[in-house]
């Protein structure tokens, strides 16, 4: 057991570094010896995990989604939002998350990485979530999931992309204000928008609260045993 | 007159061989010697125009703003739209356009080439224009026009990237109509939106009308003197 949490340790800390490698030099330039250097773990570690850059690149790709996670919501399209201001958030601080969307992002990402990965998988997650909301009676009934996902995928990527280019991301919250302000009225009834919350400072207050509860858990988990 | 006519010609087959190899290879990757292949032109010439890979990047860059080009309309709006179909179907065959656009996207660009120009470009041409819609009475009071721009270029970047990775932009037009159709009722007075064609084959109509606008006029040039 102990030797898997360690197997497991070591993973993350190559894919983190390979994270930070591929958003300072995109994927041309990323070199293996360059994240070995980064994650400060040996040759035959990397290997075990990792046989390629192209294997290292997809891994980093495929972490991206995970970066939306947030505390579910009885209103899902709150959730939703709150997906995108938690990833618009984590960008400004993780550079795993950073990694990703750059190879996403970058034309030089070759065609065995597959930058589509990543905008699949956020399409499939925002998807399930949209058609709860229908389900639930959130949504105008023309809004179709698909094509509506589609565009916030779209948009939130250009978005962050525009922000970067600008303000190094500084005002990332504002645009995301900005998308939610336009799309909401074209996407949600009525009734629900003046109770949704896409203010520009949101994305502060859901990682403080998701913060929070993993603290609490972390609390309860060193209890002694007996004690609850 | 003869000669600069020539310089001018010259310049334009440097840009276009520029914009193709940029596009193709990104700016860390690409030489003056490949776009000196690809021109066709001596060492002299283009280092006359362009002293250098920045300067060749910038001008690639300064370029992306024309392809918004459409025929002027009554209704702003309408203009706006418009543009953004005019990009979308020139971007699929337009090697310079192309390139400006990876340019500006690819964080490997260097920040003494200014990624953010071609972004404050089309913010400041695009806000003119709703400003003016505005002042037709187009808008709904509620509109910032520098607000819904910014979001404008940002969701346009991040769609016909995301357009890119998943099916080369042969869906772009499908994507634009999806983004209009969800911006458009926050956007525009209810009057107006029946009237409105943003349809996904907006752009190759737009397009066309352009071509045909342009070969009336050089009919026009070719008639003998005294003909008209």
């Amino acid at each position: 057991m102990a030797r898997q949490e360690r197997a497991i340790r070591t993973r993350r800390l190559i894919l983190e570094a390979a994270g930070a490698v591929f958003d300072e030099h995109g994927y041309a330039s990323t070199t293996i010896a360059m994240v070995l250097e980064r994650a400060e773990v040996t040759k035959g570690a990397l290997y075990f995990h990792f046989p390629s850059k192209e294997s290292l690149a997809r891994a980093v790709l495929a972490e991206q989604v995970l970066f939306g996670t947030v505390p579910p919501r009885g209103c899902k399209v709150q959730e939703i939002i709150d997906m995108t201001y938690a990833v618009g958030q984590r960008l400004r601080t993780n550079a795993l998350l950073r990694g990703g969307v750059r190879l996403a992002v970058d034309q030089e990402t070759p065609s065995g990485v597959d930058r589509g990965e990543p905008f699949r998988q956020w399409a499939e997650r925002l998807t399930t979530l949209l058609e709860q909301a229908a389900d639930q009676g959130e949504l105008l009934p023309t809004v179709r999931p698909g094509e509506t996902v589609e565009l916030l995928v779209g948009s939130f990527t250009g978005i962050q992309l525009m922000s970067r280019a600008l303000t190094d991301r500084a005002d990332l919250g504002d645009r995301l204000a900005v998308l939610w302000a336009h799309l909401l009225p074209s996407i949600a009834v009525p009734g629900l928008l003046p109770g949704l919350d896409s203010a520009a400072d949101r994305g502060a207050r859901v990682l403080k609260e998701v913060r929070e509860a993993e603290e609490a858990l972390v609390a309860v988990e060193q209890m002694p045993a007996g004690v609850e």
